[in-house]
């Protein structure tokens, strides 16, 4: 039955011509140097520089953009401590409706602020998932507002599809594009993209050792939870969900796991040679392209970005 | 008789032709908050995605290009600890020739490493200026080849003017172009495009308060050299010269003084905002525009991002 739930390739289609107006069309880069070291020609799509800092904007435009007239008047509400809480809030914002965001007590007060620059509508939980889902049900309850899950929603799935959409556009020779693998969203669009709009292109996950429940969920078939969530990727300790888990596993050629250090010294080394503000998270992807690069020799490869909003207070390095 | 010196507007056209194959065509960001917070609209020309990260690859490429072939077979020699160093390595390279580069044995081992993997010859100096100079000295007696100096010298006055050129041909209403004020070869270049190629444009720098000759040189008609060198923006501790002066004082608008703590909240701006690994010196000339935002009011701002080679391990922020 799961299958029933993918999207179909006009879907997909429909999704870049409704979203592409209200975002960046973000540029790519790419390195000598870190050709070098790979030795594969690596072409990176720069989310980073997406409104609000993430490719998440994408998926927020687009689930609102599907609401009714009377939803809208309503509006949206989800819980998030990262990038998606921005998102919805400034999609909402730009779009014209309210965005209620509930966001545990223990979330960073830049994130708190920057929600808020937004025009988003705070409400606290405690810093467990129940409370967080608690909450939100209370205010759908109270509302009417359409609740959106950060990366389990086919909508979000299809918005977050389109950052590579236009990469295939930009570079239809891409052999791989890889993306970091959290909860599920980003892949799980990219993947769609590969297999409806080129030939050859196959989808790869890179994601931290410390929280791969997608890679043992591949594994098993089925969806695994993250044991731990020790990483320093901090925008991938979410899990996949049963709308997202049925595209990856029909889909997406495979997944690498990577180590803390291999991070780390990945995400230095996009500082450094690309010149880029990113966040840890968007550094597991070429991670994964470096521990496996034997693999990719001579390929192209191109590497979502997923996003650049970091407390620059708290580096890794 | 300085005047003579100064260079026609038909050179600095020859040196954006001669120049502008072998240097990346730097790309111009902005963002919606700086322009909030400046009440201008501010355009970011990227020097930092330029090749070996910085402006100064535009003038060792220049220099290099002028030289006679038997100066070529000789190669070129410069003392720098800074990008300089790594500029005119690279530049050597590309264009097949030799370079020699003193540095001074407390240059930061990073930068000798880089200066070493574009090819370059290290001779290493006694920390002192007089120590690099004589060094090179050396070099250029032993070896015949030219000495080239990393600000005050015009075909690197020219070379760095392609930075600005490019910059108006992109963005032709620009009122103002602002430039962090080290050695001056920059802001000397920028201000002759100003001049020849714009009706109203003016050229304005920032410079840090802690090293502020410029500042003091146009105050005082003559070259005044720095007192102390303690801030954080390590490119701007370099002093004015005989041949970058002359065209400073005839045709840059004004310079702007700033404060070790204006300069850090204007480099973390840029890094949160614009998701750009920036130089402490690179901030300096936001930092001089917010600082007199008021003069300033809606107007059309571009300002050069100098350079993007930071050390990673020690950030001021």
């Amino acid at each position: 039955m799961e299958t029933n739930k993918i999207p179909s390739k006009d879907e997909v289609l429909s999704a870049y011509n409704r979203v592409s107006s209200h975002v960046h069309r973000t540029p790519v880069l790419t390195s000598r140097l870190i050709n070098e070291i790979c030795g594969a020609t690596v072409y990176f799509k720069c989310e980073n520089f997406q409104k609000m800092g993430a490719f998440k904007m994408r998926g927020a435009v687009n689930s609102i953009l599907q609401l009714t007239e009377a939803q809208k008047s309503a509006g949206v509400v989800t819980h998030s401590s990262g990038n998606f809480a921005q998102a919805l809030a400034l999609a909402a914002k730009n779009l014209g409706i309210k965005a209620y965001i509930v966001m545990p007590s223990n979330a960073p007060e830049v994130k708190k602020r920057a929600v808020k620059s937004y025009g988003g509508i705070i409400t606290q939980s405690l810093p467990t998932l129940e409370s967080r889902e608690a909450e939100a049900n209370k205010i759908e309850q109270s509302t009417g507002a359409v609740f959106i899950h950060p990366s389990n929603d086919i909508n979000v799935i299809l918005g977050q599809s389109t950052a590579a959409f236009e990469f295939l556009e930009d570079l239809p020779d891409l052999d791989y594009i890889f993306t970091p693998v959290g909860g599920g969203g980003l892949i799980a669009g990219t993947s769609m993209v590969c297999e409806y709009f080129s030939a050859n292109c196959k989808s790869v996950g890179g994601e931290p050792l410390n929280a791969n429940d997608a890679y043992r969920s591949l594994q098993s078939g089925k969806i695994e939870t993250n044991i731990s969530v020790n990483t320093v990727a901090d925008g991938l300790r979410t899990n996949l969900g049963d709308k997202n888990f049925p595209i990856i596993k029909k889909f997406v050629s495979e997944i690498i796991c990577v180590e803390e250090n291999e991070i780390i010294a990945a995400l230095q080394l996009i500082w450094e040679r690309l010149k880029i503000v990113v966040e840890p998270s968007s550094a597991v992807a070429l991670a994964a392209l470096l521990k496996s690069k034997k693999k990719f020799q001579k390929k192209e490869v191109g590497i979502i970005i997923s996003g650049g909003n970091v407390d620059l207070s708290n580096l890794p390095f």
